[in-house]
């Protein structure tokens, strides 16, 4: 069975030596010490470890059952999650005003990253939860969310989100799902929705549905789209559950991963729902949640590549095949570990510089909305509305590739199931999916983000890393940093200027090189991630204080991702620069 | 359910206006005119599509069970079967003197490609048994050959390679199977190997396993090994079964893809077994099936492809989702089809480039052993070593890659396994594992083939591109073609020179690069094969000859390839070119 230790040194290191969390002035980062967080993190990776990660394999063999309409969910997934609330897990960054302990988001970044590579498919009961949670506590009334929230944050009710329909993903303004309002201020919601992950399920008590539908009255397209609650079961004023609501499990889904999570087909039939936030603006209020959502997402790339990397580690380490080319490791033995063979040490330091350079972007995106949030900074919010689909997109992608190549490891081995490490792939698989898939990311981050605020944000961006370049000029031993960290911007930057001269006369001469921008950008936030640890790391080496042993592996590892990574840049930058033409030149039926 | 429809139109171009294989004076191929290439295309499509194809999901559905010692394999696969053996499928490029219709490997290719393509784990029990038929051609006394041939030439018996063993993968000499020598001169085998594809099954009367053994007195590692023939039932000399042999599959693996054949786990207890070549010769025995085996596997890699493009592309053409930002194509639909997007045909331009691209590829590669065994080029031996590692680890890596985009095509659609683009994704990735992990490829490039005979074979691969573009430097219509691979074949002789200068000091400087070397080769194959075809395509419009359409569409779909897949001989170089330090850098228990 697959192991699975939480990465706690690092994660302090971040918080703490990095983002130097608890004098960052942030409301609420205050209690953030280093003290603190280490007991939080630790107290997590013991849940994450005992509690979770061996629940992942049979959750993935066993999945979930749909019989008479209910879902069952795979063995001791019912106590492990009682295991989480029991431990006030759910509540963790939630309003106190509502059963929550108020900690800052970057602490439930932390947290849910443990809890995601421990076991992805169960976590998203929770994950989802905290997403209605967001909705109803950033739009509801103040009735709304005394009746729900206490429950949501409790994870006694769970949450769901409802946007796809057979027929509209990516496109919500082809939505059929239908809101007639009613005398007493309700709506009676009708329609079909799919992929509702956790829309049924045997872990809580009643089940919150947000449905996005069509009121009537607010024209066409996105424009008519308004949000609703829709409880499972109704819930009367003193909070207690009364009858059944019109909306049911028509099927779940047999999928590629993520099999502990139910996946499913939900009818609503002329479904009590009331409406949330204001009427026909139910696609603003989905964009409120956004940034989060897709952080979380983002999240789930690197998490599941952490847990994979750490199992090809230990395959690595024990498996004896080949001899060192330059000399045997292992003598006594009948050959060497797998890991003196150059081509995996490859493997692993991707891998490696891949998943703790995506840890610091998550965590500062994380620290962003915070800022955002709780400290009202304007810059924050641009900032993170920019990198938002950068660290969809790019983290689920690289994730995906990274679970593969921990996967490849394991040799033959790593496609048996039992083994775990397919299992690692298949989850990581739907991250690049859901959420709005990977094109679209690119499609928000170059069609919207780059021009929003007339470009102001991506220019802070890209002065951001020109002033960090500038304030380390002196310091040689960052130049191996700074160096590939001036070239790659340039070429984002080169890029950015393609698509501003060419793109006018012919979006598409943008749009055709939008994956390979959202790439580009993804490198440079990696390469000034670590230009950034690597500061820090040579700060702790100079006062003396840390681990050594630790901050020398951070700076390696970094030198590697800027050595050998960061140069993709270039590639994808003379792919932009050919333009629409070689990937438009084809009629249509000539595929 | 998915669709495939065999690419006869592709594959004709490339026999007869890229190849010329009638004209190619090879002995064999003056019978592949394209009326007879044609017929045979067609006619292998016609059972593809309506016998292999509608098996391919419902067998990766269903699996294989194993039931008291018996393997049963998804239903319809024994009626399948029996078609293709009454079909002559099994016989097409087997010798005439054992029931083969003596085409060429060549053949032998196409037809497997669309027969892989369509059903690619039901195809393993064929493609195994070839395999098994080809050592015992080779190295097989007469008396063997007339025991086992016939009967494997029409699939009543099927064949497996038995190599692995459970802590025994790549490192063989490991191994600890034993073959006793009996006074009959046969030996009793005893010992067990895993990962056997087709090991046991319902298919047909009898099964015959190769199997890597040590017989006394060879010495330490792999110079201790023999090839020896067990076969499930004992056969009389008259050809009649006999007694069942010592031999039994003890489970079957839960794999991740290819569920619809059975990997076994063998247990040969004293099991009577033939020497097949040399004693203590075993390992080159099954080196010399190698490149087959290899080139096989890489032919897997995008064949998969290919069936997953042809279904991302009925997806791309059939959603309805957004409008085209230049305008809309669909004005009285609710919205245009995916495939106006220039995001999804960036992802179809990238399957459609590298899978034309990697059968002229491969086609190119089959040809060359045509020309080594049947005709007995020295020149064209050598280079199918030097490529076969590329065919195979470039192939099955890009492959596997184009999978994954062609499912990303189908978005959350694309997650659901009804739909089938899972099944690829999880089928395809396979090849990049087994007949030698794509690490063990590119160790055997870089380690191996790049100095075999004195580095003569990459020399004259160079050489040969060189040529080329001297040829073709009148014609200003190849500069997109010759231009990018003049520099990217520049790039791989940079590095071919850095493994020089840098790899006799420490051997870890040319390994470390090792999979990027394997990569920019692939790449710079490609790109030669595009090149190649576009100066064909011009060829045909320039005599008026042929589909103009067809042609057109070939050249656009090769200068895609040029111009934004060519480019990565770049990234590649520049990775190599850091050298073991970067990638050497920890220390083991630092990971």
């Amino acid at each position: 069975m697959p192991i699975y230790n939480a990465p706690v040194q690092d994660i302090q290191f971040l918080l703490q030596d990095v983002l130097h969390v608890s004098e960052s002035g942030v409301p609420g980062y205050e209690d953030l010490e280093a003290d603190f967080t280490s007991a939080v993190l630790e107290e997590a990776g013991k849940v994450a470890r005992d509690v979770l990660a061996p629940l992942n394999a049979s959750g993935d063999a066993e999945g979930c059952v749909l019989e008479n309409g209910v879902v069952r969910t795979p063995k001791g997934f019912d106590a492990a999650f009682k295991a989480m609330k029991d431990g006030g897990w759910t509540a963790l960054d939630c309003d106190p005003a509502y059963g929550g302990q108020g900690l800052p988001y970057v602490m439930g970044t932390a947290v849910g990253e443990i809890f995601v590579a421990a076991n992805m498919a169960f976590n998203m009961y929770q994950g989802l939860t905290h997403g209605a949670y967001s909705a109803i506590h950033t739009h509801g009334t103040d009735a709304q969310k005394a009746m729900y929230l206490p429950k949501m944050v409790s994870c006694d009710w769970t949450g769901t989100m409802n946007l796809t329909e057979p027929h509209c993903g990516t496109d919500l303004g082809l939505m059929r799902t239908k809101a007639e309002p009613q005398d007493d201020g309700s709506y009676l919601i009708t329609g079909q929705k799919i992929f509702i992950s956790a829309g049924e399920h045997d872990l809580a008590e009643n089940i919150i549905h947000l449905v996005l539908a069509k009121a009537p009255g607010g024209g066409e397209g996105t424009r008519g789209v308004s949000l609703f609650i829709v409880p499972k079961f109704l819930v009367g004023d003193d909070g207690a559950l009364g009858a059944r609501n019109g909306v049911a499990v028509g099927s779940i889904e047999r999928k590629m991963g993520i099999h502990g999570n139910a996946t499913c087909v939900m009818n609503y039939d002329g479904a009590k729902g009331w409406l949330l936030g204001d009427l026909h603006k139910g696609m603003k209020a989905m964009f409120t949640m956004m940034n989060e959502a897709r952080l979380g997402v983002g999240l789930q790339g690197y998490a599941v590549a952490e847990a994979a990397y750490q199992n090809a580690v230990v395959y690595a380490r024990d498996r004896l095949q080949g001899r060192d080319v330059t000399g045997a490791k292992n003598p006594t033995g009948p050959a060497d570990p797998l890991i003196v063979h150059p081509d995996i040490r490859r493997s692993l330091m991707d891998q490696k510089s891949f998943v703790e350079g995506a840890r610091a972007f998550t965590f500062w995106g994380a620290h962003l909305i915070d800022r955002s949030v709780r400290a009202g900074d304007a810059d924050a919010e641009g900032l993170i509305s920019l990198l938002t689909p950068v660290i969809k997109g790019f983290l689920t992608d690289k994730g995906f590739e990274m679970a593969v190549q921990a996967q490849q490891v394991w040799g033959g081995h790593g496609y048996i199931e039992e083994n775990g490490m397919s299992q690692f792939v298949r989850d990581a698989r739907i991250a690049q999916i859901y959420e709005g898939a990977n094109g679209v990311q690119a499609l928000d981050l170059v069609g919207r983000k780059l021009a929003q605020d007339g470009g102001k944000h991506v220019m802070a961006f890209f002065e951001m890393i020109k002033g960090f370049i500038k304030e380390n000029q002196e310091d040689a031993r960052m130049t191996p940093f700074t160096d590939p960290l001036k070239a790659a911007s340039k070429d984002v930057q080169a890029a950015a200027m393609y698509f501003m001269q060419n793109g006018v006369k012919n979006p598409n001469n943008a749009l055709a090189g939008s994956t390979d921008f959202l790439h580009m950008m993804g490198h440079v936030c990696l390469g000034l991630m670590w230009a950034r640890i690597a500061k820090e790391a040579y700060a702790g080496l100079d006062a003396g204080t840390g681990d050594a042993g630790f901050l020398n592996t951070k700076i390696a590892t970094g030198q590697y991702y800027m050595a050998r990574q960061l140069p993709a840049t270039g590639l994808h930058l003379a792919r932009i620069e050919t333009g629409a033409a070689p990937v438009m030149a084809l009629a249509a039926d000539a595929f």
